[in-house]
């Protein structure tokens, strides 16, 4: 067993790891482990192809002190896959950080805008959802392809939508080499079980039953969660009150930042010793930067209109703005409740969601942003046209 | 048309637009062209005058990895204006980094504490507004002079203050050679029109009435915004509910930070590569980094107190703290709704305003500080002082 | 009287003083010194050991522009102490960034897991809080001793907890060279008497009483904040409304990070520059990066639990979050008031505190973090095991 994670779990088997703890040798291992991913940065395992940049890393752009990443030589050994997800170990390797590159001849999924619409309600009380974390080179823009990891081919991943009280039966399988794992936030469960790694070919299933009525993040929960979460492996499940919101065209928005390092082969892979250094290429709503400025959400003048904003992060909190509007409500916490009134500007932190709600009584072009502009700017803008 | 922009205008002509986005070449067209602009970061267009740094400029102190900002050889071709704001393309040059620099001979505006006393309200139902943009360099400290884009002068431009359901008739004229805009986050209004840029010694008019109460932004809005929000030009705007808050002193904080490039004539332009970094120089409350330390505010014991902080940004948040005292309350919304009690620090996102309430019912010398202190320590603090 | 602090004290003998900063000369001293400690960086002070770096510093990783921090030749003239707080000079010096370390021989202390259990209440209506301001470098993980500046020999310093009305008794005793102050967030009283400094050998005493509840932070409040603060002199108060909240578990957590220059005979001083470039090397919950995932929090299944968490910073914001969780109730301001339901992820910004509550009605082990994951991974995690 190899725990050298910073999100370790404490034990498998409670009675026997009580004791184990309680020595100091097995301390210091234990924190030495965790320490040498933590500040150095864990290495690149063998089931990821190793980096070939087309121009040398700029590692000397980056934040930091003396405990900053730096790519190190290549070591490739294997390392045993550990189901818990917070044990995983398969990224870890010390002095080297790790980059998500697809396999060579993965076929790259062109442009395409990812619909923000929220999807219709099943009619009945249980509903089916079946991912597979999957490589796919994905172009987000007109000169950048990522290396995604990703849920079903896409950043983010599907759009999920119930109610509560519904249950969700949920399926992760497996077709990339590194293991994943899949963290609900609308989920209220034991993560040690549910949320464990699955290996390549397998699958994990369980079942949950939303208690509260919100905008959650899902993404992969297995060790290290920055690596797997800021490489695409996220998305949003909408859960409606089971008595029905005001009625309103409904829109899903995913907040996320991409850090990114030279193309291999064409493909920028995203680059983790880029994602301690904070400072991020692009930041988008829906995965691609700027999408809505070219294909613009379009609603009825007088409709009320309500976005459901997740924020995954990895980092950055996004300050969400409509330029020309104000929202009337936003709900901090679960709808109904939990509801605030005539609001500019509201900040959804990292694996935080909320939902926005505005009256569309003006016709016009009305941009929507983070309004922290150093992130803004980078693509985390888009239009709604109200339509006359 | 050009419209290499990231936070580009859908269309302007709705049906052609809808039709011509249809195609790919159009597609990406755009996405090139908005990519080159995000990921490149735009030059400086020949309406600004040469940088002539007298030292040297230190980007690669910057963060940021292979993306970041480079500055690039002069290219002073002439931009066309472009009367959407969205669409402006003035700053726009590939391969340069704008930064905003005062024409040569502009007169110095000398080191002057910002008022900080929230104006008395109008008696009628309507009030005019009328801004113009101008360069003004502006001494902020004894030895920093900024070239600042400015709303009459000042950075941040004069506080406006009025009530819900009042009429504002505002009108900006520009008097310098880059178009510029303005986007008041009180209004509920067509921001394509509304918001829309004017040329130098042209004039742009619009009426708006405030449906909320609260402390809003206003700031320009021409593309790129977050150099326009960046180099100064922002203020804020009030607004009281009709049935007035209980009787209080009020005041109005701006929180915004700078972003500065090497000295050009002893003049220290905004420099867009560095906003990027988001890393700030100085960061401050109406200005001037600790003006309020060296005149404060002053207050009576027992009265009741009402800050109104309006956070530009462009990017980092203000946790609001006043130091040996608590807010009875905080407006996270409009005023009187959407209100908490008890609390010690906020943070008011980039982009947003709260107002903020105390009972100064302790004589004393009350700092009041940014307590994200990495940030406030750069001159995001002031002295309130109670009277006995 | 020197001044040059970035959060001067407005005056102290108010007539005077105010006759004095009309004019413009003084005016101009006073910005030229505040100036110089805000853009330039103050040095280090004789009472601070000079640092001998086993290692060249990596000064050109800190983000920022051309007033980034830069060391500089050692000058450890004495600076005068004042007893204002905020106009202390001991670390004030033009061209040299301090750094807290810990004099030479100085013991080390071993690892130790900070108890986060809520203290018992007292029975009485009063309680007496004596702190020793004490330099003590302590062992945070198997492989890190930092130069602590702490409250009683601890980073955070002990969890104080009580009841609104209650009367604080509180004294602080010096026992290092550089002065020191005490802020409680907690109090509302004239902080430019009881939270002055004290210099070595000496005490500074004052009584509060809390008139809201919460979790709120303490920290000295000595010129410059951000280095006294970002040193390790801070750790919370809890106070308990009169009536007493559901009942639960309680825990108490302070997230904090740190920015840590190379060792000095092993142990690893507090750095200012970096403190400024807001990169951080460790973030903790209770000062050691992931302790709570070798010895997790207990909790028996069925109990509702209550964490109380106080965000010291000095800059970054906790988005809290517990994995296979959601809170029921967060408590943005003084509980019982203030509360939203429902909530995946919420930040507490530096420099404040909430309340977040949940029912662990559901065996497993939880990990707990903040979820703004370029901080998260490291070190800010933990585990929260609910019993069967």
């Amino acid at each position: 067993m190899d725990s050298d994670t910073p999100m370790d779990a404490p034990n498998r088997s409670a009675p026997v790891a009580r004791d184990a703890l309680t020595t100091e040798t097995n301390r210091r291992v234990f924190l030495r482990r965790a320490s040498a991913l933590t500040l150095a940065i864990p290495g690149l395992g063998a089931a990821l192809t190793a980096c070939r940049s087309e121009e040398p890393a700029h590692h000397e752009h980056a934040r930091g002190g003396g405990t900053a990443p730096q790519p190190a030589a290549t070591h490739d050994s294997v390392r045993v896959h550990n189901p818990d997800s917070k044990l995983d170990t398969a990224l870890h390797q010390e002095g080297r950080a790790p980059s998500a590159v697809a396999p060579a001849g993965t076929p790259v999924a062109p442009f395409a805008r990812f619909d923000p619409a929220l999807p219709p309600l099943s009619t009945g009380r249980a509903i089916d959802v079946h991912f597979h974390a999957r490589h796919v080179p994905i172009q987000i823009s007109d000169d950048t392809v990522v290396a995604g990891w990703t849920f079903d081919g896409n950043i983010p991943g599907p759009i999920v939508h119930c109610r509560v009280g519904d249950t969700v039966h949920f399926t992760l399988t497996n077709e990339m080499d590194v293991p994943h794992s899949m963290d609900f936030h609308a989920a209220r469960i034991n993560p040690k079980v549910a949320f464990r790694s699955t290996a390549k070919g397998e699958s994990v299933s369980y079942d949950f039953t939303p208690r509260y009525a919100g905008a959650f993040l899902y993404h992969c929960g297995t060790s290290p969660v920055l690596m797997h979460l800021g490489s695409g492996m996220y998305g949003a499940i909408v859960v409606s009150p089971r008595e029905a919101l005001p009625r309103a065209r409904e829109f899903v928005l995913v907040h996320s930042e991409f850090y990114l390092g030279a193309p291999v082969n064409g493909v920028r892979p995203f680059d983790y010793g880029r994602m301690l250094s904070e400072l991020p290429d692009v930041v988008t709503f829906n995965g691609r930067p700027n999408q809505y400025s070219q294909e613009p959400f379009r609603v009825n003048t007088g409709e009320r209109v309500r976005f459901w904003v997740v924020n995954a992060g990895p980092t950055l909190s996004c300050a969400f703005h409509v330029v020309g509007q104000q929202f009337d409500t936003v709900y901090l916490g679960a709808p109904p409740s939990s509801a605030i009134h005539g609001i500019q500007t509201f900040a959804v932190a990292a694996g935080g969601g909320m939902a926005f709600e505005l009256l569309a009584d003006i016709p016009g072009e009305f941009p929507f942003v983070n309004h922290e502009f150093g992130h803004g700017q980078k693509g985390a803008t888009g239009f709604m046209v109200v339509g006359s």
